[in-house]
This record gives structure tokens, sequence and C-alpha cells, in this order.
């Protein structure tokens, strides 16, 4: 084939945000009113890619024999966030600049720093700021019925231990895995869908016995690790970070980040945890019931420890964005693709005929019909040829299927690859095998 | 084969929340900590039955060549809800006793009614009450910083209309399709999942050119029958209702419910609205952003009418539980199932050991293991084989495999079925295309 053209991957994070609106991944939240800070919306591409990142870490631990599903609501007792500690302790301390108002995280100021870093202003002390929405349940504004948006899913997980552990009969060591919305209050959000207010979390806790966490959690690193890499990530942007001492949330024996090389640094993608028996001790505690768990073999009764995956998934997306990112050749024959793995791909094949011709357009919707039971596709017809392959280079599409004027004789289609460029005449009567083998061993 | 037993539908609600429950479809969420009202977490098998029934839903909506898909953020701009007419107009009345306490909804107390239904004590007059939880976005709990969990998702899909329309380059008539969460302040929730404070959606928004929407109104309410039809949904137990004029929303030209004969009486599953121009409108008079659309062909320019289609997913879930639910036979050998439609059933196959000895629970996993990839299955070898094929009846598994002592030479399984109890000898290798098959063309 052609000599390898030259490669630029991403470096600024701008370039990418400016694809996702123009192409429909992501769009800013109420634009027309001019926005809402940090909030963010997924366009038509964005949401099938969202939901394939979903898919893949649900299937990957739900249909493990050691896994359960859940999926919780977002309100829930306000005695849960008691009991997690959140009440009194997820704050952030909020400092002001008396001058020109400016709000910043007292922990994100380089020590020393006397004045506002915009204006010079001085600066207030710290005051700690709780990171969770509140709200009101009932008619009433009242006290009482002040309940919270869930900061994190894994709390639900938690208070359901026993109704899954019981319903599905399960012995220990087992998990359980949840996919859903969680809400903070950040005092300084951004940098595109990595620090957002609303965002989605997909974590699961695994229940061990004390003394088997350490294994547990040198198991669950390697998985999670894989599973990244099984989805196309490069090697070279996925890193391990271990907690520190001074690092270490208060709940947590140990801990591990899998850190992701974005263009604004390297960044967490995924927290591993081991989290001890703090979490079913805690809801023992304040929930006055009994959450020990009986072990048939040993006669023994025993509070589990867990190990905590808590992944990002909008953050997955981020980097599954950045990590499929790529121009290849010079400036005036620029191509841009995103290179995601099939799986992750929001349409798996475009189908084009060469001419807006009813002979043309006819058979190829038609074709495209075979496969829509199956899996996402796009039909256009709009423009050249070239034009069109580059439009679903740069939507991550992996393969475009030609229906042209040989096709009415010879019942063959041009099957033509994304990432090679390379293009196969196949039978029509076989394409749909040939796109399930492609799609599967790409 | 057999005569065929006595048949008994769902009469009563409360047997299907205990088998809920008992199985682990749905659990009261913060259970441990005394519930918290009308708040439900879906368990390990609802989880399932949930993304089953959103998953039938978004492909006959976004496989569609006419339709895109959306997700937009829970929490908006505010000006969306004062645009919508939800803040000035999203009220029930309240209504409170004076002695008792007890809070009704206004237009719940028959008319005339002078004393609480509860103690007889002296009702106050009516107030109006906005069912939307509002909180506080950013560090202070300021007027201007009020935002609103929305109570509905059909606004994030107006305001992203151009955004969805001009990226995927859209020529009206098409729609935008969206699954998601919204929360009412609800003054009486209840009936299980039927009426929450927190709950699902999936609401589909389809623009039209006016005066082609009568048209468009009258297949959509087909295209909506024919989906519940189906997914196996009994003929009996659905119904259209069409509001009179004193039931129609300010904003609706014709409304249509699709009912369900619930249990608790013909409900609201499904709403299907000609909301006119009224959205964009709107929209484009608070926003002061132009949201016309201009047609290439005939060079006019118009603000399109919407045909909206409503459904409540948790309702869905609801009434194809309640639909699935019968009990066979008589009450000394009772057989109680839950008849999904394959595509439906959280669980799609189960393999079971004839006994738990290695030789047959080895080569049983062995044989689940090349399932995993395609279906969600189950592995069970606790008790006899005829209380495990209950216990799968009971969840709706359509199949059973059973490998016995025999498939240790013949390489053949037992295949039995749910609902007619049939069972059939099948080799292994042949099984895969079996059991698709049968999936297939229930």
């Amino acid at each position: 084939m052609s000599q390898s053209p030259k490669i630029q991957h991403l470096t600024d994070l701008q370039k990418l945000v400016s694809l996702c609106k123009r192409r429909g991944f992501v769009f800013q939240s109420s634009e027309i009113y001019g926005g809402i800070n940090a909030c963010w919306d997924y366009g038509p591409l964005g949401v099938e890619l969202k939901q394939n990142v979903k898919k893949a870490w649900w299937n990957a631990m739900t249909r493990r024999p050691d896994i359960e599903g859940l999926d919780a609501a977002i309100l829930m007792h306000p005695l849960v966030w008691k009991a997690s500690g959140h009440i009194d302790g997820f704050t952030d301390p909020l400092v002001d600049c008396k001058k020109c108002k400016s709000r910043f995280r007292g922990d994100q100021i380089p020590e020393g720093t006397k004045g506002c870093p915009n204006c010079g202003g001085e600066l207030t002390e710290p005051r700690n700021f709780n990171l969770m929405f509140k709200t009101f349940m009932g008619p009433l504004e009242e006290e009482a019925s002040i309940v919270y948006l869930r900061p994190e899913t894994a709390q639900g997980i938690y208070v359901n231990f026993q109704n899954v552990q019981v319903t599905s009969r399960r012995k220990i060591p087992f998990g359980i895995a949840q996919i859903g919305k969680a809400f903070r209050n950040e005092i300084t959000p951004g940098n595109f869908i990595f620090r957002t207010r609303e965002f989605e979390q997909m974590e699961m806790q695994f229940f061990v016995k004390p003394g088997t966490d350490d294994q547990w959690m040198e198991k669950w690193k390697a998985w999670r690790m894989e599973w990244y890499l099984k989805y196309g990530f490069r090697k070279d942007n996925l890193r391990f970070h271990q907690h520190g001492e001074g690092e270490l949330a208060h709940y947590a024996k140990a801990a591990f980040d899998i850190q992701y090389q974005f263009p604004i640094g390297w960044q967490e993608l995924e927290g591993i945890h081991n989290r001890g028996g703090f979490d079913l001790g805690r809801h023992q505690e304040f929930s006055k019931k009994n959450l020990e768990y009986f072990e048939e073999a040993s006669k023994e009764k025993y509070i589990p420890f867990v190990i905590e995956t808590s992944a990002g998934c909008d953050r997955s997306l981020l980097a599954s964005l950045c990590d499929a990112y790529r121009e290849e050749g010079e400036a005036d024959d620029l191509r841009t693709v995103l290179g995601f793995h099939p799986a992750l791909a929001p349409v798996k094949v475009a189908f084009l005929p060469l001419s807006k011709k009813e002979e043309l357009s006819g058979p190829t919707t038609k074709l495209q019909e075979e496969f829509i039971d199956e899996m996402h596709t796009q039909y256009d017809e709009a423009s050249s040829i070239g034009k069109r392959y580059r439009r679903q280079d740069e939507i991550g599409t992996p393969l475009c299927v030609t229906f042209d004027f040989d096709s009415l004789n010879d019942k063959k289609v041009t099957v033509r690859h994304r990432d090679t460029m390379a293009q196969d005449r196949v039978d029509m009567t076989q394409l749909k095998e040939y796109v399930r083998n492609k799609l599967k061993n790409f």
C-alpha cells in the first residue's frame, strides 16, 4: 500500500470540543439560553458513543459469574449521607477575593499566595463548602424534608448489599455493579466534560472476606487496566498512580488511580480502592441493622471488606475521544480520523450510494435495512464520495459500503476501511457476514 | 401435550410487589433506613428488565431513518422552565387537614366534600404547589443560582432542536428521541413504581411542517400501539383514551393516551400529543434566537409543529410485569410464570447441571461461557431440577439448558421451554443456533 502518512495525535482539547460540537457529539446544555455552567448535552453521536462505553463496562462486569447489577435511585434517605461521612466531610475549602469577588478552591491556590490571582485583591480565609446539591422532598421546605442528589453511586450499592446478596443467593466473594448519574456542586468545574456538576459513574463494589482484600485489590487493578487496553486505548496514555499517605481518603486502606494522559495532562480516569470494612460498618451503625455476613463453610460472621472500582463514564468517553483522534497527512490534504475501537464507534457502517439517483439510492437503502436490527448505521447521499468518506472518518465509522452502477449488475458493493482506506469488493449476499467479521476482528 | 392448565392473571398488585422484592426486581430505596417515600431501586433482575425495555424503545426509535438520539442534562438553564410554562403553571392544588395534618391533592377530593377523609377535620383552601424540585447551583443559596431538576425530558429536545438539525443535516420531518430521568415532587405518589418522585421517561419529539401534523399524529398513534403489541402485551389490556376539551394541556392541540389495564385500573402508559408550534415558539420568544426552519424546496420559513410520544419507562416496566404474570394450575401444584417476550426477559437462558458434581458442573459452566458475550444468562446448581425450573419460570427465563450424565456421552443437552414446559434434546454443537432461533421466533 501507500507510504504511512504523517500522524498527529490530539494536543489541544479545544480542537476536540469544536469537532464534538460540529458533528453532534456534545453540545453545551441550554445553549440557546447562553448555556449553563459545566453542564453538557450528548448529541446524536455522543449518546451512541456513551451507550457503547456503558455497554462495554456493564457486560465486562455483569456477565461475570460473580457480579450482579443494580440501579438505585438518585434520591436516598438523608441518613445514608450521614453514615457515609458526606454530610460532615464532603467539603472543599472555598476562598473569595474581597476585591473582584472571584471564587477559588483554597487547595488550588499555591501556598504563600497573598493576593487574588485575578486582581491582586485580598483573599478571605477558607470556609468549608459542602459539595452535595440539596433539595426538598414533599411540599414544604422544612428541615425534615431535605434530601441530597447523590454525589456518588456507591452508597446505593452498600445499602442494598443484603437485599442483593439474599435475593440472588450469593456467597462472598461477589460484586455489585451500577451505572448512574451523580451530582457535585464543584467550585471550579471545567475542561469540557472532564469535570462537570452532573456526571455519570460506573461503579462496582466487590465484597470479600477480610484478609483476602489485598489479593482482590491486585486482581481488580489488573482487570480494570486490561479493560481500557481491550477497547484500544494506547498503552502509553495509561498509568497507575498510587495514593500516598496524605492523599488517602478517610475510608481507604489503599488506593490506586488509573490515570490517562489527556491534552490537559495526566488525570484520574478511575479509582480502585480498598475500602476495608468502613462502608458496611458505618451503615450497620447508623441503620442499626445487622449487616454481617454468615459464612457457611467456616461458620464465621463478619462485615465484608470492599474493593471498589469507580470509573467516570463521561471521562472514559472523553478519553476515548482524545485517544481516537488523529490527523493524517499534510495541511493541504489533511484527514481527521476518530480511530475508535468498533465496539465504541457510534456508527458501525455507513451506506453510500455513488449518486443520488433513485436506481442507486433505492437499493442502498434496502441494503441498509438488513443491518438496522443489528447495529447503528448511517445513510449519506450528499456530495462527492470522497467527501462522504472523510465525513465518516471524522466520526469514527469503521466501514463504508458504497453502492455504484456496477453493483446493479455484479451484485457487489465496495467496502472501504477507515484506518487503511483499503477497499474490498464484496458480494452483497456475503456482506453481513463480512461486516460482522471485520467489526469483531478489527 | 397435556391439557391446558387453569390460568390466573394478576389481580392484586401486592402479589407482584412481593415477587419483585423476593426475587430481586425492585427494592424499596434505602430500605435499611426505613425507606424513602416513593423511591425504588432496581435489583439485579429489575435493572436487566429495565435495560431491555429501554433498548426495545431506543432501537424502535433511533434505528428509523428519520430519528436522531439525544441525552441532555437533568440540570438546565432556569429560563427553560419559564419558557415552557413550568415555573408558572406546573402546580397541583394542595389541601391540608387542620386537625390531623394530612395532605391531599385538591383535585382528588370529591366535590362537595367538607371534612377531611381521614378524621373529618376541616380542610384548608387549596393552594398552588409547584411540582418541580429546586436546588442551588454554585456555592451560595442565592436567588440567582436556583435551578430545577427537570420535570420532563422533552424540553432538552426543544432547546437542542437546531443543534441536532444542523449537525445531523436533517430535513423536516424528523424526530429526536431521548431516555432519561425526570423528577416531580408529587403530593400523593404511590402504587409501587406507578407514580414515583424520581422516574425515567422515554420521549420522542417529531418535528413536522404545520398542516401535516394531523396525519403524523395518526401515524404515531398506530406505531406506538404496535410497539406494545410487538413486545407481547395482551391486546385486551391496551386502549386509547382521547383527552376531552377540559383535559387538554395548555400546549396541546390534541392528545391521546395509551392506557393499560393495571390491577389498579386503566391508567396512562404513554401520551401522544399534537403540541402544535407552542414549544419552539416559546423558546424562540424567551431565548430571542430564531428557531425557524427554512424549507429548501418551497423556500418557506416556519416554526415546526411537534408530535410528541411520551412514555414512562418505569410504567412500561410495571405493565410488562403485570402483563407477564400468571399462575398456572391449582393451589397444591401452582406454577408462577412471568411470560415475558424474550427480548424483555432479564435472563435469556439458565444453565443447570443435573447434579452439583464437578463432572457435570464443570462442562455446564463451560457451555454457559459460550453464551455470555451474546446474552444475559444464569447458572444454578442448588436444589432439585424441578425446583430450579420453577425458579426460572418465576423470573421469566424463556429457556433452561440441563446438562445431565447422558450429556457426557451423547454430547446433547435438554432444553426446556418456559411456556409449554416441552423439552428438546439438542446437540451441543447446535445449541447456540437453536437458542438464537427460539428467542427470535418465540
